[in-house]
């Protein structure tokens, strides 16, 4: 029995050392090298090339390597009934709240002005945009929308949220399924998107969309690429629906060196980097996951492959 | 009796409103065109000019419009027995806080880095610096000072301060006095000036201060510009014992156009927009000490003229 990694481009050997320090006697393999197909049983994906999962019979498991598994879910070279699984770790949701509540205060503080008036040697004082006009909606309450609602919250702000089902949490306003979109909307200045990506979420965030935002609009992507129609941001920019927008994922990754984002002032660019495993904590629960999977137990953070989170 | 309003350059109409609709008895002048010099009983004054006060032979008080009162202190045209006191709201600390999470958050997560890479359209991810790897010390446990360090310790950051005399807080290392400097350095990774500026303090962030941090060293200048000792920051740069810093207060404000800071790639900076007091609640602490002044009761944040703050 092995545990395979799979990745188009990347270097796996900081966690195939913790995933051996986690259990010595763990069999860990390393696509594309490996010598006995039949002998996979757990694998772990990230990016993988399409089909690759069809080449292990004896898979019992399958983990994505982050919070996102639509590659998996897309993937029809898997059996229907291999289980798959997340990672999802407080370290993740941690580091995603971060990233979202850095964002808010670079936009409200004017941040990416002063960047800019910086390389012109200009000394000019903007305002702040106060956080008691400022609501903030979040898209998607899940493991990490609640953690980054509950952050927001603490930190004074008004929080919406919109999900599948009615999610309560403390000091947030829960808005749930379509009929209730437009009135989330109506309601949020700064728009957060921690959706999982789906075929009712793919392409969620459109013209139609943001112009029902409450102005100023901000958007921040930390979901999935495909959830946003790029073209629909730029006009979103021209017709005033939105101000600007923070993004950490594309619908191409990485975002091409043509697109036409890297030139929009708007928009702020990260690559990918919202929310990143430590090989320590992502090799505990795949551990653990793996260990289930041999014996039969239910996964940690197994997807519902009907609903697809 | 009225109140005055001296600054060089500021546009005081704002200030003006909400002081009149706090109070519309209240009898508002504001420089140079003052009617009658013998009415003139309260000053708020910001980058006044100098001498300026010593016009005003029935001052029973004066205050500052922010929370530095060194521009006061150093007016030998003011008589020593008229009580200067500083403006301190919730809003100010609040911001203050905020500025400072951000300059945190924009370092550990590298986000000045992402602004040039996108310029170059260069998608490379960079790792985060961990949150616990890293130590924030905090010159200056004052009004601001402390509430910097509650904001940082729910954050989850391991927080030190260093002032005159100790100051204990929840979660917090305390350090105090010279003697106690260099511990309290040696112990900090992101130090952050909030110190009050006077004849000790001037100059304190020098070259052997930065030194002795721990590296990576960060600094963040959010005090008075002359606690800094500009030229050696970029020796501290060069020398590695600081990566970057960023810094909301100069030597001379504005900024000329031809310093070096402005071509410095470590060097985030912003003009002076930590802490911007809003009108309204400016206005109400400046009735209130007008009110207080007038009738001979102790003003509110009144300040030690032999401390300096």
């Amino acid at each position: 029995m092995s545990l395979l990694l799979v990745a188009k481009k990347r270097d796996f050997s900081s966690l195939e050392n913790a995933l051996l320090e986690k259990d010595p006697n763990l069999d860990v393999e390393i696509w594309p090298r490996v010598d006995k197909k039949e002998r996979v049983t757990f694998a772990v994906c990230w990016d993988h090339p399409e089909k690759v999962l069809g080449n292990y019979p004896n898979l019992r498991a399958v983990s994505s390597l982050g919070a996102g598994v639509n590659h998996l879910l897309d993937d029809k070279s898997l059996d229907d009934d291999v289980p798959i699984c997340r990672l999802i770790t407080g370290s993740l949701q941690e580091q995603m709240a971060e990233y979202v509540l850095n964002a808010i205060l670079n936009y409200r503080h004017n941040f990416y002005d002063y960047v800019e008036l910086k390389k012109k040697g200009s000394w000019e004082q903007k305002g702040i945009i106060p956080k008691d006009n400022t609501s903030v909606g979040i898209m998607g309450l899940g493991e990490m929308g609640k953690h980054v609602a509950t952050l927001l919250e603490q930190q004074g702000y008004k929080v919406s949220g919109w999900s599948r089902s009615k999610k309560e949490l403390k000091g947030m306003d829960s808005f749930a399924g379509k009929e209730e979109l437009d009135p989330f909307l109506n309601a949020t200045n700064i728009l957060i998107n921690l959706l999982p990506l789906t075929p009712e979420t793919d392409g969620i965030l459109d013209l139609e969309l943001f112009k029902k935002l409450k102005k100023p609009g901000y958007l921040i992507n930390v979901g999935r690429g495909d959830h946003l129609v790029e073209e629909d941001l730029i006009y979103a920019f021209d017709m005033g629906y939105l101000q600007g927008a923070c993004l950490d994922v594309f619908e191409e990754e990485p975002l091409p060196k043509n697109h036409s984002f890297w030139n929009r002032k708007q928009i702020m660019i990260t690559p990918h980097v919202a929310a990143i495993t430590p090989a320590k904590e992502a090799a505990e629960l795949l551990v653990e996951n793996y260990k289930r999977a041999m014996s039969g137990m239910e996964l940690l953070y197994e997807v519902d492959r009907e609903r697809g989170y």
